[in-house]
């Protein structure tokens, strides 16, 4: 049972936790603050939070767990702000989508008192904003949290008690390799995504080719939707690791582009490879749910 | 009104036809072959057919309308089986992803008294097989028909009230404009997601990386599991207009390397930029279903 939560940003994942903690009775109190004003007031209304406050400094005060859910790129200044009104012993974390660089600036900001345990819900929407919130958002999710060595065990179950709160499942990493493995599985499938949105509709074909997009299309383009400002947050904190990514990928791409080329006939070998690999991969993702 | 309609290759396309059929009682009798004996075996007893044969050559006996619903690969060679069987004034229509080389074909291979008319559902699933088949499987989805100058305007005609029994609506292309087409905004997003699949699961963090894949992977992944052998034909039968594309695709790719690498800034104009094609996109598909 949390005493008082405050939420800084009121988005979908902000939103949702919100959500998630009023459905459950888990927080005695529910604060939260963003910029938007309009968040505040659709969050309020939601019952995401109990009451909205006027800056992230007076947030939280009084509260034993801040859960910052802001883009990546607003986490520094806010760390800034809340630093000095934090009371000790209060667990701060976040949502972001990069944790090296956030663990970096929660070191050198905010005061011994206070642990800093950073998180990320492997969950999402085509669709941002706070009015696309949803209490079961991260139902049966994977939750990451990468504390250090010397993050303290009460702050780490802190949280581990919002993710089973949220109904979500832990999975602790260095914040080095998580970045790495997003990187791969969420960064470079959004860049991927939007190259080929460019691609296709900066040609002079794309008023009749958007015609006969179907499924195919559809589902590869769901993620060029994504916001803007969170992936420029997230390819500014964790350009290293995408930029790897990156060239692995166009160096696949350059080698089947070789092989359609010159018309080679066993290019489906390729193609089984990776039917196989995402085949088993939608399998596992059902026996971890019918295992609960 | 068709008298008997012949399906060859009873997959996921040929038996949700030959279901579409049965629906509207639009043929008097449907015949079909496959070379696949579970098949023919599997379309009869879902009654997507009436009676199988045992060849293409038995099958097209008799047949006013013939639908050729074989990968393209297939399908020069069943024209040759074919060939002498068709009575004069059948029309022969098929389903093949690419048309140009087909429409060669058909051109060298049919006798004058048949007519050939190329045709290309956008509709698919992520699952193939007759298992897969569905009446409604082209519902609202465009259909491409390639007609030349050539074509009799009564066969195009029949192969129309055919897509109206299908609840598809008709859309007429230059074989080679449909195959550029379908290149961008079905072959490419098709080799892409291969690629992504092979990109991150030859990479030895593979195992760790699958388990933090989330719904952004999952859609991008998705068309990754089609047909190999499909989608093998449709790059020896559309090398040019799919290299093309890639070359593109490599490019911009690239150019957002370079800017995650540079750690540019305004990296989320391109963003931007993806996204509202992507929403433009989306609320014309919704568009075109709401005005029906």
């Amino acid at each position: 049972m949390f005493r008082q939560v405050a939420i800084i940003g009121l988005g979908l994942i902000g939103g949702s936790i919100g959500l998630a903690l009023r459905k459950t009775h888990a927080a005695r109190r529910i604060v939260g603050y963003d910029q938007n004003q309009v968040a505040r007031e659709y969050a309020c209304a939601s019952h995401a939070i109990d009451q909205a406050e006027k800056s992230p400094a007076d947030v939280v005060q009084d509260a034993d767990l801040v859960v910052l859910a802001t883009p990546v790129g607003a986490i520094r200044a806010i760390l800034r702000q809340i630093a000095p009104f934090l009371a000790p012993g209060t667990v701060v974390t976040d949502v972001a989508s990069t944790k090296a660089e956030v663990l970096h600036w929660a070191a050198e900001i905010l005061p011994e008192s206070v642990t800093f345990v950073g998180g990320h819900p492997m969950a999402g929407k085509e669709v941002s904003g706070i009015e696309a919130s949803d209490a079961m958002l991260f139902h049966r999710r994977i939750y990451c949290l990468t504390p250090t060595a010397q993050t303290s065990t009460v702050a780490i179950k802190k949280v581990c008690s919002l993710i089973e709160v949220l109904g979500a499942q832990v999975r602790f990493l260095d914040a080095v390799e998580h970045d790495s493995l997003v990187a791969g599985v969420s960064h470079l499938p959004f860049l991927a995504s939007v190259a080929l949105m460019n691609t296709l509709t900066e040609d002079s074909s794309w008023p009749d080719a958007a015609q006969l997009a179907a499924n195919g299309f559809r589902d590869i383009s769901r993620l060029a939707a994504g916001s803007p400002e969170m992936y420029r947050d997230i390819c500014l904190t964790n350009s290293r690791a995408i930029v790897q990514r990156l060239d692995d990928y166009i160096k696949h791409l350059s080698a089947l582009r070789e092989k359609v080329a010159t018309q080679e006939q066993e290019i489906d070998t390729f193609f089984d490879r990776a039917r196989t690999s995402r085949i088993q991969w939608q399998a596992a993702q059902y026996t971890d749910l019918t295992d609960k």
